[in-house]
C-alpha cells in the first residue's frame, strides 16, 4: 500500500552549502552518485536556492551586489537511476515543486554589472534586489508594490551528467569561443572555464575531487546535450521532460529551484530564487536516445498553469535595431532587449503619470526585476525578414492591482521603492 | 441603423497587383492616400497575397523557385485616418480576417537558397511548396497528409507611412549594415536598399512616383518605428495594436495575409500565404506616442486562439551551439535555429519509424514548411547563462491524426510528399 | 484540385420561409430529402433565422410581442447522406459559421409571458428586445451599450430524422406528460403535441404533406434520441458531433443559428439569432451507434474557443431554494433559475451605483438579454446535497468596458436602453 | 518582515473528531469562536476529513458501507474576524490547499442505497470505493487503473455561521418540505431536520452545547444565505469568494476538502476526500451584502488551473426524459443523470470492447467513481425549450492512458477493479 513519498535527499539550512555532501556544483561525469531510484519510483528531492544561502530576506541590496558567483548552482544529486544506460533517455514527470514550509520566501536580484551582469547591464548597471513572499501558489514582494502572481513553479536546472567525451567535447568548444573573442572582446567574459577555486564534487574525496575541480563543467549555460540550467519555465508541476542519458546510471542532477520566472529570466538573477522541495516520478525509454533522434532535452508542459487568455497580455514588439540607432542582422538577442526595454519605458512612464500621481512610479530596477520574474511571454515572432528579427514580450495584465491597459484610467497607488546598491 | 460593413478598397484576381491602384509596394510618406476612414469605423479592406498571385495551385515548386522578388507585398493603402496626426496611436482592432469565397486556399513555400533563402537555408536549399485547401476555420495540404489544423488568421504586415525623418534614418541604418558588411559578407544580402525596378508606388505618378521608388523603403523587414512585416501571428481576430503615427493622416497600409503561421515564419514564405480580406475597426489616441511612452508598435491578441492546452505541446530546445559545434555568445538566433532542426529530426524520424513503416515518413521539406506555418510557439527561455541562450519550439501534438507523442505506437499512415524543385 | 466549397442548399431572404422548398419545419422520417452529401463532402448549407424573418432591425419591441409562434424553426434540409444506414454514426464536422455578408446583425428577444415566455417569465413578463451589430467576429448592441465580445457561433439546431418508431415514441411520451399536467396545471403549456397549422413539410405535398403535419415532431425540445434542438453553443466552429441514424440516409437537418449564447440560453429567443452559413464536413462510422453505445448524440467541441481565463469569470451561487423562500428538492432547474436571478440583481445595483451614477443604469430586462447571450458559463456543482442542488452561472468580465468586479471603483457610462413592449 | 504562515487551528489524526475542540458539525450562530483572524491576515487551517477517519486506505468497501452519516462534516473553526459585522462581505481568498505530507491518500465512495445513496442509486445500489494516491498535484487509484489527473484541489465546505433569523428560516423550510414530502415519499429522506444525535458543538458545553444540537442546521446542503456545503470545484487555488456575513465576528468555517471533484459530485462521497491544510487570505468588504446587491455566496475562480483545451472534452448531452422513457418537464436533475448515465455507458462499452480485449473492461462502479471526482464539466446547456432542459457532462480525455475518443483504435490494458460491497 503506498504510503508517504521517501525523500530522496535533504539538505540543510544550518551547514554551507559548500560542506554538505548531497550537493555538487560541477557537471563531470566521475561525482559519485549519492543514491539510487528505481523506474516507477517518485521521490521528494530537497534543494538550497542557487546562492547557497548568499542572500537574505532584507532590504539591502548589497549582499546581491558581494555575491560570490563562485559559489553557486549546488545542486542535488547526482541520483543513480536503477538500469538507465547511455542512449536511454531518462523520464523526469515533476508532480510537485514547493518551497519548504518554514522558509516561505524567495529574491530576484539584478547583478552589478562588475560581478554577474544581466541581459540589461547597460542600462542597470548597479545591484538591485526584491524580496517575494509566498503566499500559498502566489507571491507578493515589498519593494514591488502592486502586482501579485501564481508562480509557474519549477527548476531552473535539470540533467543527466555528461559522458568523458561529451564533457570533453564542451571543454573544447567553450575554450574556442574564449579564445575567439580574447582579442575583440577582451575585457567581457564570454564563457566559464573549469574553475578549481569553490568546485564542490560531491561526495568525491582527493585525486578525484581535484580532478572534478579540474575538468568539470561550470553550471551557467544550459547545454544542448543534456540540458543543465535551460530556465524554461513551464518545465513545471505535471511536465515531462526527456533527458539523454550520457553515463550508466544517468547521474541526474537538479537544483536552481524558481518559484516563477519570467521568459528570458532577463536580470540573470531574475527568477524568484528560492530553496525548496521537488517531487520527480522517473521512468525510462530504453535505447531512446537513437529511436527518436533526440538530441537535446524535449519536454511536454504540465496541464495546469496559470490562463490569463490571450487577450490579457499587453504586448511589446521588439526588433534587431538595438538602442543606439544600429542595424543589426537577424539578431534576435538584440530584438529580445528591444522588447524588454520597450516594456520597462512603457511601465516606468504608465506608473509616473496613471499611477503615483507624481513623477515618482516605479523605477527602472523595479520593472527589470518584475519582467525577470513575472510570468511574461518572450516570443519569436518572424525571424527571416532580413535584417529585422521581431520578437515580442507580454506582460499578464492581470498581475497587476491596476490597470495597465493603454486605455487606463488614472488612479493612485504607492509603489514603493526596491533597494539599489549604492556603488 | 448599422447594415452592411464599407468595403474600403478591394482587389482584382484579374489584374496584374503591379497594376491595381489601390496597392503599393514601398513605404514613403508620400504615397497618396487611397481612401479616407474615421476613428470609430469599421471597414473591410482586400488584399492580395504577398507574390501578387505568381504561385499557383498545383504541383511543381517551380514557381516558387522562379518568383520575382522585386514584385512583392503589395500592399493595400495607404488609408488616411481622419484627424490623425504625428504623435498619435492608431488603435487598429482587427474584428475578422477571411479568404475570399472564390479562392479557399493558400501556399506556404521553401524559397531556394539563390533566391530568397529562409532560415534553414543550408539544410534545404532547394524550392519546395504545400497548397493548403481551406475548409471553413480550418486547413489541410495535399503535401502534408496527416495533420489539420484552425488557422490563428492574421495580416503579416500592417503600419503606417514612416515621416521622411522616420525614412530616412531607415535608410541611413540599413546602408551602415550594408557597407559594414560588404567586406565580411560579400556574397550575402544583408538588407535590401531602396530599388527602383518594380517599385509600385501606388496612385503617385511621374516625379512623385520616380521619387517614391528612389528613397522607398523596401517592405521585407518589419522595422521599430511603425511595425510593418512584423509576421506576429495573435495580431489576428480580435486583438488590437497601437500603431505609432509618423504623418498627417497616419497613411496606414496592410497586407500579407497568413491563414497561419507558425512563430519565427521559418521557411520565409512561411506563413500560408493567400488572398483575402481583413476588417479593421480603427480609433485613435491623441498624442499617444508621448503619453505612453511607446516608440514601437504595442498589442493585446484577440481573445479567441486556438487553445490546446500547455500540456499538448511537445517541446524542443535549442542552444547557442550551431549544427558545426561551434559555440557561439548568447545568440538567440543561433539557438532557436537548433530548436527549429531538433524538431525536424525526431519528426522525420517519428514519421518513418512509426507512422509510414518503411523508411520515408514525411520528407524534410515537408516538416519544414508544416513547422512554418503550423501554430508552433517559439519562445525564449533563458538568454542570460553564457555563453547559450535557450529557445523552445512547441508543436501541437493535436494538428496530427496520429500520436507524435515519444509514447506513441506504431500507427499506419500514408504521408505522401511535396513538390520539391529539382535544381 | 479542390476548388470552391459547394452550397448545398441556399436560402432567399425575399421569399416567405413557410415556400421556401429547402426548408421544413417537423421532424419526420418522409420529409422528402433536397440533396445528397457524400461522405467525407465539405458543404455550405444556407439557413435563415429561427423565426424566419418575423423579427426586424428596428428598436421596437412589438415585433417579438406578436411573434407566430407557429411560424417558426424553419430548418434547412433534410439532405440524404449517402450509404447512412440506421445504427450509423453522421458524423458532423462544423468548419464554420457566418452571418451572410449583406446582414451583419442578430437579435435577442424575451417573449412576452403569454406568448412564449422563458426562464425567468415570472419576473419579466413583457416582451423586449436587443439588435446586436457584428463587427467580424465581435458583436455590440444599441440596446445593451458597455459590452462587446466575440460570439461563440453556432447551429441551436442539428439532427438527423426521426424513424417512424421513434416519432411514435416522442408523441406518446410527450402527450402522456401533457395528459398529467391536464389536472395540475391546465393553463400552463408543458409540451407542444402535433400541430397541422403551419406545418412546413419541406418538399411534400398533397397527402405526403398532410402526413407529415398531422404526425410531425414539433421543434422546440431536444430530444434525447436524435440532439435537435440542443442549444449547445460549444457546438461551434471546429467541434465534432456524433449523430445517431434512425433512417436510411440519415436525413440530417440544421438551422436556428445563434451568433452568441449563454448557457440555458434563459431567454427562450436567447441567443443572438440570425440567419447565416455552415460549413460542415461530413462522415460515417458504419454500426457506431451499437459499437460505441451511443444513444444520445456526443461531441467534441472545437479547440478555437474564445478564452478569458478561469480567474475573469465573476460567478454566482444558486440553489433549489425558490425566490418565494420555498425549499425544493435537489431541483437544478430553480437552482439555476436562482443564479441567473442573483447575477442580474448584481449587474443591476452595479450599474445603478457604480457606472450610470444615478439611479438607472441597466434595466433588468437589458441584464436578462444579456446573459441569455453572452458566452456565460452555466453549471452543475454539486447535485447530491438533498434537498439543494447548487448551481453556478459565470460571467466574463472582459466582455464588459468597466470593471464589473466586487472591488471596481465607479466610472461614469450610459447604459441606454433597450425596447420593452408596453403591453 | 513576514515569516512562516501562522496555522490558525491544527487537527489530530490521533483523536477522534468528534472529541476535537477545534472542530464542529453544526451550523448555529452560537458556536463559540476558536481564534481571532484580521483582515489582510493570511493563515493556514488544518482539516479532517469529511467522515472524521471513518474511511480507510485499504481494498474493502465495508468501511464505506457502515459509514456513520450522524459522524460526518467536521468543519474547523468557527473563526472571528475582526471587525466583521452583519452586513459585510468576508473576502475569502484561498491561496492553498493541500494534504498532509504524511497521508498522501484519498477516497471516493459510492454509498449504499440504504445509507447516503447518491445521484445514480437506483442503478448502483451497492457501496463501493476507490483510493486513489497523491503523487505531486497528480493523483492515481490502484481501484481505477487507466487514470491519472492534476485535482483541482477545494474545499467542499466553506461558509460564515447563519444569526438566529437565518437559521430559523432554514430550518423552517426544510421542516416544511419534509412535511410536504411526507405523504407522497414517505421513505424518502428529502431533508435532514436538526439532530441532537451526535452534534458536535465545537467548544460549547452544558446548556448552550444542548441549544446548539437542538436547533443547529444540519451540513449536507449548501444553503443560498451561507454558501456552505457547495461543492464548488473551481473554489481552489487563487479563487477569491465574497461570503455575507450573518453575525458578528462572521465565524468562518471551512472543511471537507476535496483534492479533486468533478461537477455535480454525483456520488455523493463523489470527491476525493481528504485531510489537510487550506491557506486563506482573509479580508472585509464593509457593508458590501447591500452595497453590491449579495445574497448569495459569489466567486472568482483562480487563474491557475487545469487547462485541456476545449476541444479535448468527450461530451454527452442528457435530457429531461428518464431511463424509463418518461418525459419530465423542464428538468435539469433528471436531463444530468441521463447524461451521467450516457457517459458510464459509453465508457463501459469502450473499455469492454477496445481496451481490455475481453468482455470485463470498467465495471459501472469504476466510472460512476471516476465522473464523481474526475475533473468533468457538467453544464446546462437549454433550459427553456420545453419540455426538455439539455445538459451536457464533458469528460477531458486527457486523463486517461488510452485514448477514448470515438475514433480510439483499440489497445490493450488491465483496467482492474474497485471494491464493491457484498451486501
Amino acid at each position: 500500500m503506498p504510503g508517504k513519498i521517501r525523500t530522496a535527499q535533504s539538505v540543510s539550512f544550518d551547514i554551507p552549502a559548500s560542506e554538505q555532501p548531497g550537493l555538487h556544483n560541477r557537471w563531470h561525469p566521475d561525482v559519485p552518485a549519492i543514491g539510487t531510484i528505481r523506474p516507477g519510483e517518485t521521490v521528494k528531492i530537497e534543494c538550497v536556492d542557487w546562492t547557497g544561502f548568499q542572500i537574505g530576506n532584507n532590504d539591502s541590496a548589497d549582499d546581491v551586489r558581494n555575491v560570490d558567483l563562485t559559489k553557486i548552482h549546488y545542486l542535488t544529486g547526482p541520483f543513480e537511476i536503477q538500469g538507465a544506460e547511455p542512449g536511454d533517455l531518462l523520464v523526469v514527470n515533476i508532480t510537485d515543486v514547493q518551497p519548504f514550509d518554514h522558509a516561505p520566501w524567495g529574491f530576484t536580484g539584478i547583478f552589478d554589472r562588475q560581478n554577474g551582469g544581466g541581459f540589461l547591464q547597460e542600462h542597470y548597471p548597479k545591484a538591485a534586489k526584491a524580496i517575494w513572499d509566498f503566499d500559498g501558489i502566489y507571491c507578493t514582494s515589498r519593494h514591488i508594490p502592486g502586482v501579485r502572481f501564481a508562480g509557474l513553479i519549477h527548476p531552473g536546472i535539470l540533467g543527466c551528467a555528461p559522458s568523458h567525451e561529451v564533457l570533453a567535447e564542451w571543454n573544447r568548444r567553450e575554450a574556442d569561443l574564449i579564445s575567439s573573442c580574447a582579442h575583440s572582446h577582451p575585457d567581457q567574459v564570454v564563457a566559464q572555464p573549469p574553475l578549481e577555486m569553490n568546485a564542490h564534487a560531491g561526495q568525491a574525496t582527493g585525486d578525484l575531487a581535484m580532478k572534478i575541480a579540474r575538468e568539470g563543467a561550470r553550471t551557467i549555460p544550459g547545454r544542448p546535450e543534456h540540458g543543465g540550467n535551460v530556465d524554461v519555465n513551464n518545465i513545471s508541476r505535471g511536465s515531462t521532460t526527456y533527458l539523454p542519458v550520457h553515463v550508466a546510471g544517468a547521474k541526474f542532477s537538479v537544483g536552481d529551484l524558481h518559484f516563477s520566472q519570467g521568459d528570458g529570466e532577463i536580470s540573470f538573477c531574475g527568477a524568484i530564487e528560492m530553496a525548496g522541495i521537488i517531487t520527480i516520478r522517473f521512468d525510462l525509454i530504453k535505447d531512446g536516445v537513437k529511436s527518436r533522434a533526440i538530441k537535446s532535452p524535449v519536454f511536454r508542459p504540465g496541464d495546469v498553469a496559470p490562463n490569463f487568455g490571450p487577450g490579457r497580455y499587453l504586448t511589446f514588439e521588439g526588433f534587431s535595431v538595438d538602442e543606439n540607432g544600429k542595424q543589426h542582422f537577424l539578431d534576435a538577442t538584440v530584438a529580445y532587449r528591444q522588447a524588454c526595454l520597450r516594456a520597462i519605458e512603457y511601465l516606468k512612464q504608465f506608473a509616473d503619470l496613471f499611477i503615483s500621481g507624481s513623477n515618482k512610479g516605479y523605477s527602472g530596477e523595479q520593472i527589470y526585476l518584475l519582467l525577470s520574474c513575472a510570468p511574461i511571454k518572450g516570443s519569436i515572432a518572424g525571424i527571416v525578414d532580413i535584417p529585422n528579427v521581431c520578437t515580442t514580450l507580454g506582460i499578464p495584465m492581470d498581475i497587476f492591482d491596476f490597470d495597465i491597459s493603454v486605455e487606463a484610467v488614472p488612479k493612485k497607488r504607492d509603489l514603493g521603492s526596491c533597494p539599489i546598491s549604492s556603488v
